[in-house]
């Protein structure tokens, strides 16, 4: 790509940005609107337009944002949110302060030297104006390229600085929200695996309830075994639908009385697809289909809640600090069994999860890794396709048709910018429904963690496929020969591919935040959906609920797409530092528009109270040390002697992460008791605790109260006496 | 070294061992000798001679032995001590169920192949009767060498399943141990550390009191500040040794008043030895002494426990769960603060080394690392020059004046059958002691974990310098260029050079067992310091009990040299199934002969309850794998086709110890709740287990019990008012 496309490409970019911000405003403003735009206010029970944000004025929204803290954020959207910020503004703060240094030093000193001008402009079509201002501008082994060591020095410690100050601050932030006075269910609870099998003379609940109550006599409360819910479980949802169905058919004949007095109730067909079959109203056959469903419901929970006991259960402590500790200590001699993890929210629960066995398990996971391991490098055969196919040159030859479009000259510019990058992002679309499918398929039993796992195989995909993958390009299959021989060199290959693909990385990154920035914040996608939804498809209120439910942040892709981004910055920071800026557009734009995003749109689906945040910085810290070592093959490239300074580079990083982990690490996955032992604001209502993690396809279907105990009373009685 | 010069060592040892044995009979039916040949017994109030084994029946004490049951000897000796027998057994176990199959099956497929006998009779000096029962003898590609594979696969099959067995049964005697009703000091304690600093409102004791009872308000009982004792340690072992001194001379006096009413009091001079200096009267001066001392033991105590507070504390509890649960839980959200561990036995706490600094620790155990690595990789060198000075034939170079007497036959014959296998022996006794020192300057707390550490050390250092140094011995230095080039090959050529060395490690083997064993059993040099020192140094009762104090099993040297022979005997199990007896006389003998001395000599110095195990069983499969890599290399030196059928071996060892460690690891390093869960004979006396933590050097010089009461309360106030 050459430097007027790259402009093209740039100034399309944020026409399409400004563009999308007014439409923004524009939209925003409209009540019939407000569900799309402030579905969180709106769920949370507040005003949506409340503070006066219904102005003419487009960056209304901005001041909003910046002047909203922390702890707004918290109550809005959760820990887990405001950990992401921290981990935004960790990123914009990394780059803020290299850029300060970085711009106004390596710039002029790119700039100024032009050792290698002759010998470069000519050969090969990537050198352009931007090149000007990068390290392949400055003499090999010149004394210049001490400004760079130092550079790479320099943000380094910028970033160690950072990250320990974000890391303490997030333990903060989870520290605070685990010593919460308000009573939260799953800080009662710890989940038991692996319970060995019964004795013939006992019921499973029995069994679990003399276990716990001889070891924690005065806090245990009572047990909830874990059932295998998966028939009841369907018909639940076969009965909820039905229910759905019935209201909708009422909702379309009251709506048709309305209009004539005399409509016929609502019929269907009964065969396939309502097309063929017996003709039935549709009411009646409803309500039908839902009285005989509730049986078959209660009689399936009773079949569940009494034969269809698991080896797990949920077991229950009538105060914090016993919960907490228990969750964290070993139970059984033989370390397998009744294994022990502190319980994850109610609604986070998979249950389908919550029953497999400790080495299925450990299977599964190192089968899922395998599949994921073979996933990463075999995708990478079609990435070299398509970037091989998205040259505009390739496109004519392969699609003849086109050649009169892309002769205009603005269709080709533009063509020639977006091409290879549309077809990456398309690509990176496909994949995270595969990876939360293979997550869940380790046994995980939260759905929190099933983000963070497929958060992980995300990052890993995108920065090998993406970032390696193109940087390499055409040259990987040339080069393969070298790597084979010595895998180290892999760095070298990467560090002299580096400078001809800064172009595509930046307008990459512009991309990535003026246009998916510009679509996050107008929500341009949703709006049509909700609204197309609403005219013709919804005609409940249920239903119309449903059409604009907002949906949460989306963890497990948002994290690595990021996590690109900041490699991508990063690796290029002292190499091409006009990139630098670009970085801090992306995190300050996204911690911006997020912001609004999180205060007004988006519900979290969960609250792991920051979790995730040890594993976005290993990836962090992963980062940091990829971007050293590629430094020290850049200079090594350009056979710098004194190279070697650089060599502490990713042993201090090592160290740095090794001292971070052990300070921090354990702290989130153990709740710390001195944090969980401070006061309740009431004593908690432990039937209330308990009763929240009874799933809703064994409550549901019990209008009387009593009778609902009556049917859970078959493994809940020694519970209660026990008590 | 020839045939005959292997039967006369073999000979010989055998020899020694049953003149040992009837020196032993003779030895232990004198009652003078009770004290060196049963001082557990008599330690422990039991009658020396009960049971009737004062026969004079030379193998009487090899029935007791067999009949001994594994609670007679955790009864007499601890639970250590019995981890130690299932070592032995189950060695001994791998041994004899190997030998059953490959000595009747692999001797016959050996001595009847002769394809290469012709080749090899004159090639070198090593060739021997031996070798024909070895896979030496078989020919290259053979058919016959399958038998050779399936039996590479058998001793696998048999570790692997005596392994098992015997980690399920260690883990049994540790949760006996635990769960045992008798009220024992340290399962009511947790070590606490990493205590953050204190505030100027506080004093320590408070801080500890307070942060404590706040997470465990009902079973929290009191903390002991940990001091530093450096101080009041050096008056106390002063004041000590003066009392000592006073008793001797008291001793002396009533002696020599005996012999003549008139007898003057002892005297001795004040300055150097003794010899220099004021004579004065030394009852008196003593007695002086001990009055000045024990007012500045009194005056240092209380600074003591007033002003050199460290950060860290024992923090007690009033029930075993409470403290079990404790020593596991994570306390602080910053995790390098408070970090808590199970407390070890009173007299195994190594003070000196409880207030050290978590990344201290870490630091130091890095150090102490990279020192044993250095040592095990330099040591290397020493060995090869001995090896190749104690050839008979250098030896006479360099000493001339041994000409006469090696010329005589029978004394040249044992001194090349010993004097390689002497070195060896010698040189490895001087190492003990310095690994011990490098394991305490680890910052470990307990003497036990201790223990452990410098085992680890001596094992890596006796396998690789030993075993795979003498190995490849004078090979080292020439195949050093080809193992520079290709680490892997260290393998080919260690299995190259095995064959050679076969008839140094079966000697090697038997005089470990025969001479070494000889002089376990007969107590020969332990009987004449007893003996010498009772009648010419020891004048009071103390001194006399000093000098047969049995000392215990020293694990640290004991275990990496049964590992060592384990190692050597399970290498060549395949290649020289020969071997296979040898092993099976150590361990059986080692066993019988260890059992009595369980029972009646040795007094075990600390009891962890069986944390060596995992240690233990680590090695265990790390020869394993040594093994199974080392038949590998020899296969594939012997070029035959089927050698990658033997691939999985080491495969499956990694995937058997990962199980055995998932599912026993942890019960040895937490104590698993439902073990300690178990209830008490008695209701604990925690003023008395919170006593028995305090060192002897702050207890000690208090008379009255009101006093001391004092003393501590600078300390304890706080901690019996949140009681």
């Amino acid at each position: 790509m050459d430097f007027p496309s790259f402009l093209t490409s740039l100034a399309t970019s944020f026409i399409l940005f400004v563009i999308l911000m007014f439409l923004f405003t524009w939209l925003s403003r409209k009540s019939g609107n407000a569900e799309v735009y402030y579905p969180n206010r709106i769920l949370k029970g507040m005003n949506p337009v409340e503070g006066g944000y219904m102005t003419r004025n487009p960056f209304a929204w901005m001041r909003e944002a910046i002047s909203s803290s922390e702890t707004d954020i918290i109550n809005m959207s959760g820990v887990d949110t405001a950990v992401y910020f921290v981990f935004l503004a960790t990123a914009l703060g990394i780059f803020v302060f290299s850029g300060i240094v970085l711009l106004p030093v390596l710039l002029p000193v790119a700039a100024t030297d032009h050792t290698i001008r002759t010998v470069n402009t000519t050969s090969k079509g990537t050198f352009n104006e931007l090149d000007n201002l990068s390290m392949g501008q400055v003499g090999n082994s010149g004394a210049r390229l001490w400004a760079f060591i130092v550079a790479t020095y320099w943000v380094s410690i910028v970033s160690y600085l950072s990250l320990w100050r974000a890391y303490k601050h997030v333990a903060e932030l989870r520290a605070k929200a685990l010593m919460s006075p308000e009573v939260r269910a799953d800080q009662f609870a710890i989940l038991v695996r692996d319970i060995p099998p019964v004795s013939e003379s006992q019921s499973r609940k029995e069994q679990i309830d003399s276990y716990f109550s001889a070891i924690y006599p005065e806090t245990f409360y009572r047990s909830m075994v874990v059932t295998d819910n998966k028939k009841v479980n369907k018909i639940y949802e076969e009965l909820e639908g039905y229910k759905k169905k019935l209201e909708r058919a009422e909702a379309i004949y009251a709506e048709s009385k309305n209009t004539k007095p005399d409509a016929l109730k609502p019929s269907h067909k009964t065969g396939f697809l309502g097309i063929i079959g017996e003709k039935v109203d549709s009411i009646e056959f409803y309500n039908d289909k839902i009285k005989e469903l509730i049986e078959k419901l209660e009689a399936e929970q009773k079949v569940t809640l009494k034969e269809k006991q698991q080896s797990s259960a949920l077991v229950f402590f009538n105060s914090r600090v016993a919960a907490a500790s228990a969750s964290q200590n070993l139970h059984a001699p033989i370390v397998d069994t009744w294994t022990v993890i502190d319980a994850p929210e109610p609604r986070q629960l998979i249950w389908t999860n919550l029953s497999k066995k400790f080495y299925e398990r450990i299977i599964r996971q190192y089968v899922v890794y395998a599949v994921v391991f073979l996933t990463i490098f075999f995708y990478i055969i079609p990435i070299g396709f398509i970037s091989a196919l998205t040259t505009l040159d390739n496109l004519v030859k392969l699609f003849p048709f086109l050649k009169p479009v892309v002769k205009l000259e603005v269709v080709k510019t533009v063509l020639e910018a977006y091409l290879p990058q549309l077809a990456l992002i398309l690509f990176l679309a496909l994949l995270p429904k595969f990876l939360l499918f293979l997550s869940k398929a380790e046994g995980i039993p939260s759905e929190s963690h099933v983000t963070r796992a497929a958060s992980g195989k995300y990052f890993y995909f995108t920065v090998l496929n993406v970032f390696i993958g193109v940087t390499l390009g055409g040259t990987l299959f040339t080069s393969f020969k070298s790597i084979e021989h010595d895998p180290n060199s892999i760095f070298r290959v990467l560090a002299k591919s580096l400078p001809q693909n800064a172009t595509f990385f930046l307008t990459f990154v512009a991309l990535k935040f003026f246009v998916g920035y510009g679509l996050e914040l107008s929500r341009i996608v949703p709006l049509i959906i909700f609204h197309l939804k609403k005219k013709y498809l919804c005609k409940t209120e249920a239903e119309i609920k449903e059409a604009w439910a907002p949906g949460d942040l989306g963890y497990a892709t948002r994290f690595p797409n990021d996590m690109l981004i900041m490699t991508i910055v990063l690796c290029y920071s002292v190499i091409a530092p006009i990139i630098i800026p670009f970085g801090v557009v992306y995190f300050g734009l996204g911690w911006l528009l997020l912001r609004n995003q999180a205060l007004k749109v988006y519900v979290p689906s969960f609250e792991s109270y920051g979790r995730m945040w040890p594993h976005i910085y290993t990836r962090m810290i992963a980062t940091l040390i990829l971007y050293q070592v590629t430094m020290l093959g850049y200079f090594g490239v350009k056979k710098f002697k004194p190279t070697p300074v650089l060599f502490p580079l990713p042993i201090i990083s090592l160290i740095f992460a090794f001292i971070c982990q052990k300070k921090f690490r354990r702290f989130f996955t153990s709740p710390a008791l001195e944090v969980v032992s401070h006061e309740l604001k009431e004593v908690p209502n432990m039937e209330i605790v308990y009763r929240s993690f009874i799933p809703p396809c064994l409550s549901a279907g019990k209008p009387d109260e009593h009778q609902f105990e009556d049917a859970l009373s078959h493994v809940s009685k020694t519970g209660s006496s026990s008590v």
